[in-house]
């Protein structure tokens, strides 16, 4: 027990205001979706350790919260425990500490979910799903040890229409939420292992991409040198450069790659797939980036990166791409993909600074009704209820009380109109309504209060 | 790594069909909390372990799934891990071992969050909060590791208007989910110890509550019994047996009670609170009920407790009452409150089991394009991006194949449209729009196609 309570470093608490702004991103995003026929899917916040480990590479099982198993101490487990933490203290897990982990993101989840489901699931299957994981990263700004992931995918189908769909959605969301200046960067992992294969280096395909990723923070020079220290040749960099140096519109980037990979199968995919999105997207913000490169041992196709719009230093707030097989850790091959997330708290973060929330995200309680004493407080909660009864959102003040502590209250709590019921009022049968912003005051019988709020 | 992944016992994978049921309950308890005033609080799934531990009792604490520390295995750490273990096989709790854990329930998590905004906050401060927490029970049917409470309180106000405001909204939820023949039962815990002290026994306050609450799981006689092995006398137990026979409508058991503890300061104070609620809830179904004993050890006034219509063998759906201190062990005394919840997994079960949601709450996608060629998708896809900027869910089936294949996704995607985009329809500027439910088929022009499903 402590008498100064704090929540766990890298978590956070949100208030009304924080999250009617979150609730506008997370329902725009969802509403989108739904548009595009996405289905809604929740899962536990624990897995299974074992659905969880090996599948997020060394660092990532590292970051993984863990749940201790109860009961430790009962006689029965006390001796597997015991040797169960021996493991642990080794840098191992053991099912007898923990059966259980906190999921780390969604897709891990979603691919045991469509395993475990897969024969009663209609493919294509179309899943969103919005919910918190969790990561022991070391808490920084922007980073959190709990944090909201929102993603959609469309499995079990191959067609290169869902590529373009997420391009679509992509701007759509952006578009709602008055994100107009976002980028969207795309790529095709294909064309990355063409590039490979034309350097006659398929082998070195990780140490190119990871190289040419760096493009962004260190200079070209740099990127050359960390090549030739993976043993590339220098006339095999000198292509890679080539590669990096493209530049100009989407389809005169598309025209200098031709010479570099034209001849190469793969790549040749992998222009159709960038095609397939430009074709359907025409007249949006997509730009094709040669050197675009996330995520590359799990894609297999079209990548997307989108970014906040330049004036604003965020970097990334949203990615996906393409993958062959989702469900084949789980015993179920065959399955592929496309899918793509969104950035939640790096975009609150963007909207904040471009102050781009609507002007009434945080209104919520329309009227205050003051309480004026006893008997006409009684009445005014009559009239309270009909608002209620009626959908408009309002509260009595809890006691009787200098008027101006009452103002004070409503304007704490950013109540935009305070209802004043008195004897006289009573009486002759209407109440004053301020409104709180204006100072603007109305008459209003009884009767019409409804349409009054209804109206505004 | 696993072939047949699984879930932990006591968790569930929530399907689209379920969430969206699901979410009618929620949205609906939300959206009337709203109308009361309430604002939307969310706190992190992990807690300070100090934060929980010591405030469920003894059984309670052991139901707390805590997580591990990560990098027990850093030389730095190992050490205190082993020392902290050896606490956790002696039953013990160790911060070296688990400094946090998943929260229990919300009032907790929210008593620490008044404690530590408490200077910031605006009191009476209305907060709701809906959001899953874990107990480490043995998991059986309707009863889940991972469960989702759905909590409203009004607190730092001892207003007894805020007492009557929350067997409206019971009453309000119950009603917009259909439940009409919802039970409500209050009483005062004022009552409850006024009535040991009519036995003059208030030390054996708990004894009493604890025998009478059982009084509908057992007979009186049985509860007698147990009184008398709990050493009360004769002529106490006569007393208690004359209360808990009490019976009639509100008003006749009001007055039946009167003459057993109407002598009493505390018991007119709880009969007061009773009567504060049925003045503001005329015409509700709200049933006093002096046998009702719920949480005694927390609560201070009026009790709530919620049931499903007797046809449904369900029990309490939902419950509450008023509290002196919410924040006192954080070292902030004096904020007094009164706050209900909603059992939602129970909600659910009673809904299906009297098909009381909507008949459209399952309704997601409204229509689907068939793909009749890859000219014609294409044609479709920019029709479908008409209806989709037009708010309309829709999608394009992925690949041209046999019209009876893309009948059955439809069908088994519950899709109540069809869209028939062929050659001869692009050519002659119209579709055919098929209704999957009923075999109508309509003929509209492209232009048409928007305002077509609008009207629908």
């Amino acid at each position: 027990m402590t008498n100064q309570p704090s929540i766990p470093q890298g978590t956070r608490d949100f208030n009304a205001v924080t999250l009617r702004k979150r609730n506008h991103i997370l329902s725009t995003i969802k509403t989108v979706f739904e548009l595009y026929g996405f289905q809604p899917l929740e899962t536990p916040a624990m897995e299974n350790l074992e659905t969880l480990m090996g599948k997020y590479g060394e660092e990532g099982d590292k970051l993984i919260f863990k749940i201790l198993n109860n009961g430790l101490n009962n006689e029965k487990n006390i001796a597997a425990a015991k040797a169960g933490f021996e493991k642990v203290l080794e840098g191992k897990n053991s099912v007898d500490i923990t059966e259980r982990a906190l999921k780390y993101d969604l897709t891990i989840p979603f691919a045991r979910y469509v395993a475990m489901n897969h024969n009663k699931l209609t493919f294509p299957f179309r899943r969103y799903q919005v919910q918190p994981v969790w990561r022991a990263d070391r808490p920084q700004k922007g980073r959190y040890r709990e944090f909201t992931q929102c993603d959609a995918d469309i499995v079990g189908n191959p067609s290169l229409l869902s590529d373009a769909e997420f391009a679509l959605i992509y701007d759509e969301v952006f578009n709602r939420l008055g994100l107009k200046d976002y980028e969207l960067r795309i790529n095709s992992r294909k064309i990355l292992s063409a590039l490979a294969t034309a350097c006659n280096a398929p082998d070195k395909l990780v140490a190119i991409t990871t190289a040419i990723d760096k493009l962004d923070k260190i200079s070209i020079d740099k990127v050359k040198a960390e090549l030739a220290e993976k043993g590339l040749a220098d006339a095999q960099v000198a292509i890679i450069e080539k590669y990096i140096s493209i530049s100009g519109s989407n389809e005169q980037k598309m025209q200098q790659l031709i010479p570099i990979i034209g001849n190469i199968a793969e790549g040749n995919r992998g222009l159709e797939e960038i095609n397939n999105i430009l074709q359907h997207t025409a007249g949006k913000n997509i730009t094709v980036d040669f050197t675009l490169a996330r995520g590359l041992n799990y894609y297999t196709g079209i990548i997307y990166e989108a970014k906040a719009p330049a004036t604003v230093k965020m970097g990334s707030i949203g990615g996906g791409g393409r993958y062959d097989d989702l469900t084949g850790l789980f015993g179920v091959p065959g399955i592929p993909g496309v899918g793509i997330s969104f950035g939640v708290d790096r975009i609150y973060d963007v909207l904040e600074e471009l102050k781009l929330f609507p002007e009434n995200v945080e209104e919520s309680t329309k009227a205050i009704f003051f309480n004026m004493g006893a008997a006409e407080s009684a009445f005014a909660f009559t009239i309270m209820q009909q608002l209620r009864s009626a959908g408009i959102s309002c509260i009595l003040y809890h006691e009787e009380t200098k008027i101006a502590k009452q103002f004070s209250y409503a304007e704490k709590n950013k109540i935009p109109y305070a209802i004043i019921i008195g004897s006289k009022e009573i009486e002759q049968h209407y109440c004053q309504v301020k409104n709180l912003n204006t100072g603007e005051q109305h008459v209003v019988v009884f009767e019409k209060l409804v349409s009054f709020f209804n109206s505004l």
